[in-house]
């Protein structure tokens, strides 16, 4: 028999009308859909897609063992994610193996930054994998603030807000354009890096991309307390332009 | 009666079949087109969705009036260039004052190194402007190396091969991740800031991602004498993996 297909669908920044024809086409024939989601959870990717999914297709919720119970320093952390995927992964062979496509879907793009490339890793070279690009969050956050990212030669760095704060305006410093992603708690220190950096003026906040509850706020006006997962800041280029 | 709307329609890396769901319904429903082309070549724009584009639709052809011919330097450029940009924008503020919709054709992502936020920047104040996001050219060429392109708390820096060899090294040396686009002539000069950086061994040059002709070749192995337009040179980000 045949193997089928593990697709790692990129699903693009939330809006389905943004996913691509690709993307759309295969979801919506798909007969296995899987996709990660926090335990009580209903999945944010699944959210996004909800209505497309055929009525008959089996579903595979993929319940992240640990996410912010146990500190990413922790040894046990990466012990207990690694098998998570694992256990992911033997799931999803089992089903190439009977012959059967599946579809996992990723938010974003699923080789930028996301969990689909924990299961790529582990499966690419046992069954078929197709990868299927998306539009990136952050296409959607500088789309959202009506300015382009870049012009001429400018450098964007992408920064996680994850860093030191020293890192973080050392990279500032050396950028012309940012996206700084994974903010929540690392809001306030984001902006303590952009302050120093002598970027706020400049910085925007963009929570919801693309999704119902888009806001775009100047950073300097921001409560930088708590962002919400789904915010991205935003520092445009000012590069060279005829 | 009511104004068009001006539609810089990113089209994504060149299959119509990673266009978004939103970009390919409203250029199959365009009744006017615009895109960006050298003078006597098809455009490249056009050629990728040249079978989409509904027969009765009136076409706007851009032609550069300025490409390589004259130095970037020259102020000569700017100002011939800026005339060419405003001449179209009078053409578009003219389709739209007379209620026409018009779809702009942009390769990639329009906000992100695009020629339509030239168009963009001169008629948002003027007429309605909508911005659609698409995968971008480099999404597809990490895509195409079959790696992730970042994990856990990489830097992802973009870098354009018209920078000199000192920043490039510089900014090499600094991120964990790189895309370098803008290459052609300049490939020698980025191949010899990699081989100074250390880089070399990790660098992937994508030519034609997402297209025919597509190929992904290690850096080392490549011909740098000269790339095709459509070329990006990857090195993965090497972080936190469970």
């Amino acid at each position: 028999m045949n193997r089928g297909t593990i697709y790692g669908l990129g699903l693009g920044p939330g809006d389905p009308d943004l996913m691509s024809v690709r993307a759309d086409r295969l979801l919506r024939t798909a007969r296995h859909v899987a996709f990660f989601r926090k335990a009580g959870r209903a999945g944010q990717a699944r959210a996004i897609v909800r209505d497309m999914i055929p009525e008959d297709a089996v579903e595979f919720p993929m319940e992240y063992a640990v996410t912010t119970e146990i500190p990413l320093a922790d040894p046990r952390y990466n012990a207990m994610l690694s098998a998570f995927y694992t256990e992911c992964c033997d799931h999803l062979r089992a089903l190439s193996e009977a012959g059967e496509d599946v579809v996992v879907l990723c938010e974003g793009d699923p080789f930028f930054y996301g969990s689909f490339m924990h299961l790529y890793s582990r499966l690419r070279d046992v069954v078929p994998v197709e990868v299927v690009p998306a539009i990136t969050g952050m296409s959607a956050a500088w789309t959202a603030t009506g300015q382009p990212i870049t012009w001429g030669d400018d450098v964007l760095s992408v920064l996680m807000g994850t860093l030191s704060e020293a890192d973080l305006l050392r990279h500032m410093q050396a950028a012309d354009a940012l996206v700084i992603m994974k903010l929540g708690r690392n809001l306030p220190k984001v902006r303590r890096a952009l302050d120093a950096a002598g970027l706020t003026s400049r910085a925007w906040l963009v929570e919801y991309a693309a999704m119902p509850g888009q806001t775009v706020t100047p950073l300097a006006e921001a409560d930088c307390d708590k962002a919400p997962y789904f915010s991205i800041v935003i520092v445009h280029g000012q590069g060279r332009r005829p």
